[in-house]
C-alpha cells in the first residue's frame, strides 16, 4: 500500500476502506508515515469528507492506538460527557453529581483550558487542596464509592489522536467534521463509558458557528457511538450568549454551587437538567420524563450537592469552600464595567468575553501556562435584557489591576446594542439520538 | 504573517497577496516553514486553483529563488523550448539546430528520463563522447559560436521549485494546473531565454489527458511568461499516439537525424516544423509564415542537419555516429512483435509503449538509475494502420533478452483494434499565445 494513492482516493473523493485507514493511522502513529502526507490527507479529507463508515473505522483505529479503559464492572451505568467547548461552561461540576446522587458512575477525564474555552480541570483545581492526578486504583476506587471523580488526562490514551490533532492545529484542517468527529469519539470510546451525552455548542462562542454544522457534527458522533454499541445522545446548545453569568475558574465552581443548592441561574440548570436526565435515562434504562422527574428532585432536595461535597473531599478538596465561598481564590481587585448608554443588549459575541476574562488572568494563550483561578468576570447584564446608562453591566476579578482597561474594553466590544427588546433565544436547539 | 492564516485563505478560495506568498516561498526554500505546513497549503491550491496574478507571483518567487541566467546579449535571439513530456518526444534534437541555423541562440538545460518518458540528456549521451556538463563559459562560447548547447540541470536554478516538486510528488498534488504552470514557468524564466515555445502534449501517453486541461496549462504558461516579458508560444501537440515510430535513447538520435536528412516520419517532421518556426517567428521578427518556409528551406538544403554535426561535435560527440549509425550503441538482441491476427490499430496507449520500452532498459523507475543506450522499440506500424495477421508491429531492442516477452506483452496490450479504418487524428490541436 503507497501513501501517496490513499491520498489520491481520498482527494478524488473516493471512500477508504478499513484496512487502508488502518494502515494509515498505524502508521502515521509509529512515526512510518511523514507529517507532510498526513497533512495533505487531513486537507483533502476537509475537502471531500468521509462516509459514516470511514469515520467509524477513523475513530476505531485511533481508539485502539493506545490504553483503552475498562469499566465494564459498572454495565450501563458507567456514564460520560463531552463538551465541544465553550464560554463559562460549568455544566460538567453540576452534572456529574446529579447523575452520581442517581447511581450513575462518571469517571471523567477533563482538559484545560485554552484560549478563550476554559477546562473543568483548572476550574475544580481553584478548590483548595482538589487533586487532578489519582492513581488508577484510586480513581476507580472513588467511582465506585462517590460515583464521580474527574482527573486530568492520564494514560496514554489515543496516541493516534493527539498526533494528528497537534498537525491539523497548525495546517488549518480542524474544522473537518468527519475529524471532529472521530477525534473526539475515539476518546470518549478509549474512556471506556457505556451511556454517553455530548453537549454541541453552537454560536458565536463556539467552534461551530452554524446550527447545520453542529447537527451535522452531532449526527455522525452518535451514528460512531451508536455502531460501537454505546449510548449516545447529543444536545445542540446555544453559545450565542454565555452560559449563565460567571465565567472565571472559581467563579465558575460559585455558579455551579448556586445551582446545586435550588438557586442560580435559569438558563444554566435548564441546560444541565437535560444533560443529566438523558444521562440518567441511559444508565437507569428509564423514560427521559421520569429522569427529569428524579434530577430535580436531586437538585430541590439537596442531595446532589451532598454527593458534590463528598466528590470534592474524596479528591482532597476542601469542601468548606462549597459553603464559604471566602475559602475560595480572591482576586485583589474588582472593577465595574458600566454601561456607556441605555438600550437592549441585543448580542453578546461570548467569544470575546472569553477572551476579555482570560485578559484578567483566568485563561491561558499558551498550552500548561499558569492561571489565574479568581480572575474572571461576573455579569450581572445578558443578551436579551434592557440597560440604564451607568448601569454596572458587569464586575471584572483581577490580581493584576492594569489588566482591566483592556478587559472593559472588550467586554463593551462584545455588545451589540438595539433600542428594542428582541425575541428571547432558545438555549436547546436540538436533539440527535440514535 | 502566520502560515496557519495563509493555508486557511487558500483553503476558502481567497487569492494571495505578493507578500505573502513571498513569506511563503522565500520560508519555505529556507526551511522556515516545515514541509507539513506545505503540503496542505499545495492540496487546498490543488482544491481552490489560483488566480493568474498568484500564478505570476508563486512564479516570479520561485524564479528568483536561485541563480538566474543572463542571455540579454542575445535579445531575442535567444531560444528555448518545453516540451511538458512524452513518448517518443525527440523534437529538441531537431528543433535545435534548425532554429540554430536561422540565428537562434540556443543555450538550454534539458532533464532525464522517468517512468515512461524520455529526457533529451539520456538521449544526446547516446553519441559516443558526448558531454552533457560544460563549464558556464564553455556553455555560453558555445551557444554563441553553434548557436545551440544542450546540457544537464547545472547551478543553483530554482531551488524553491525543486523542493515544492520534490513535495508535491509525494503528496499526489502534482497535477494541479497553478503549480504545474509555475514549476514549469519558473524554470524556463530562470534559464534566461527571451523567446520560448512550448509543447504541451496531451493524451494517453501525455502527463494531462484532456484538451481542456493542457488548454488551460498553456494559456496559464503564457500568461505567466508574457507579464515576464517573454515572447512565448504554446502548442497542444497529440500525445494520443507516438510521435515517430522510434522509442529508445539512440533510436530516436537515428529517427530525429533522418528527419534532419530531409526523410523520415512526416507527422514527427510536421510538429517539430512548427515548433522551430514559433521560435523562428520570434527570435527573428518575421511573420509565421515566412519562418516555416526558412525552416523548411534549412532542412532541405542540409543547413540544419550540418549544424546538428557542429553541435554534436562542439559537445565533444562522434559526429560520425550520425552518418553511421552502426557508431551508436547496438543491441545485442532484436525481436519482432507480429500481429496476433489483422485488423486496423485504432488506438496505442503510448503510456504503455513508454513503459515497455523501459521494460527494455531503455528507461529507469528511480532517478538516476543507469539505463542502456541501445534499448528500445521501433514501430512498423501506428495508430490508423491497417495490419495483416502474422505482420511485424515492432522489433523490440534490448541487451537483456529475458526482457522481451514482457515487453511484448505491454506492446500489444497498448493496442486498441478496429475491424475498419478511422478517421486520421490531428497531431496539432491549437495554439495558444499572448
Amino acid at each position: 500500500m503507497r501513501v501517496t494513492d490513499l491520498i489520491h482516493k481520498k482527494r478524488e473523493g473516493e471512500a477508504l476502506t478499513h484496512e487502508e485507514l488502518q494502515f494509515l493511522i498505524r502508521g502515521y502513529t509509529a512515526g512510518e508515515i511523514p507529517d507532510y502526507q498526513m497533512s495533505a490527507f487531513t486537507m483533502a479529507t476537509y475537502f471531500r469528507g468521509m462516509t459514516d463508515q470511514e469515520t467509524a473505522w477513523l475513530t476505531e483505529e485511533m481508539m485502539h492506538s493506545g490504553d483503552v479503559v475498562d469499566l465494564s464492572r459498572f454495565g450501563n451505568r458507567s456514564v460520560d460527557k463531552h463538551s465541544t467547548g465553550g464560554v463559562g461552561d460549568k455544566t460538567s461540576l453540576i452534572v456529574a453529581p446529579i447523575v452520581a446522587s442517581l447511581g450513575g458512575k462518571m469517571a471523567k477525564m477533563s482538559g484545560r483550558g485554552l484560549g478563550h474555552t476554559g477546562g473543568t480541570v483548572d476550574k475544580l483545581e481553584s478548590i483548595p487542596g482538589f487533586q487532578t492526578t489519582l492513581s488508577a486504583e484510586a480513581f476507580m476506587r472513588q467511582v465506585d464509592e462517590v460515583g464521580v471523580a474527574i482527573i486530568g488526562q492520564s494514560g496514554n490514551l489515543t496516541p493516534a489522536d493527539k498526533k494528528l490533532y497537534a498537525l491539523r492545529d497548525v495546517t488549518d484542517t480542524v474544522d473537518s467534521i468527519p475529524l471532529i468527529a472521530s477525534s473526539i469519539m475515539s476518546k470518549k470510546l478509549a474512556a471506556g463509558a457505556k451511556s454517553i451525552v455530548l453537549d454541541v455548542k453552537v454560536g458565536s462562542g463556539a467552534f461551530l458557528k452554524t446550527e447545520a454544522q453542529a447537527r451535522q457534527l452531532a449526527e455522525k458522533m452518535v451514528s460512531i457511538g451508536t455502531s460501537c454499541g454505546r449510548n449516545v445522545t447529543a444536545l445542540l446548545t446555544n453559545m450565542d450568549l454565555p452560559l449563565g453569568y460567571y465565567v472565571g475558574n472559581a467563579l465558575e465552581v460559585i455558579e455551579a454551587v448556586e445551582v446545586l443548592k435550588g438557586r442560580g441561574c435559569p438558563d444554566l440548570k435548564a441546560v444541565c437538567v437535560e444533560l443529566a436526565s438523558h444521562l440518567v435515562k441511559h444508565c437507569q434504562g428509564m423514560p427521559l420524563d421520569d429522569a427529569r422527574a428524579h434530577v430535580l428532585h436531586q437538585i430541590e432536595s439537596g442531595a446532589a450537592f451532598e454527593t458534590m461535597k463528598k466528590w470534592i473531599a474524596a479528591q482532597g478538596g476542601d469542601a468548606r469552600a462549597l459553603e464559604d465561598y471566602s475559602l475560595l481564590p480572591q482576586a485583589s481587585h474588582k472593577h465595574r464595567v458600566l454601561a456607556p448608554h441605555g438600550g437592549y443588549i441585543a448580542h453578546m459575541d461570548t467569544q470575546k468575553i472569553g477572551e476579555a476574562s482570560a485578559v484578567l488572568g483566568a485563561g491561558r494563550t499558551v498550552k500548561d501556562a499558569p492561571i489565574d483561578h479568581a480572575a474572571g468576570i461576573v455579569l450581572h447584564k445578558k443578551t436579551g435584557e434592557k440597560v440604564e446608562a451607568g448601569e454596572a453591566i458587569a464586575t471584572l476579578y483581577t490580581n493584576q489591576p492594569e489588566t482591566a482597561g483592556e478587559s472593559e474594553r472588550m467586554l463593551l466590544g462584545s455588545i451589540r446594542w438595539s433600542d428594542h427588546e428582541e425575541a428571547a433565544q432558545k438555549l436547546i436547539l436540538g436533539v440527535v439520538q440514535a
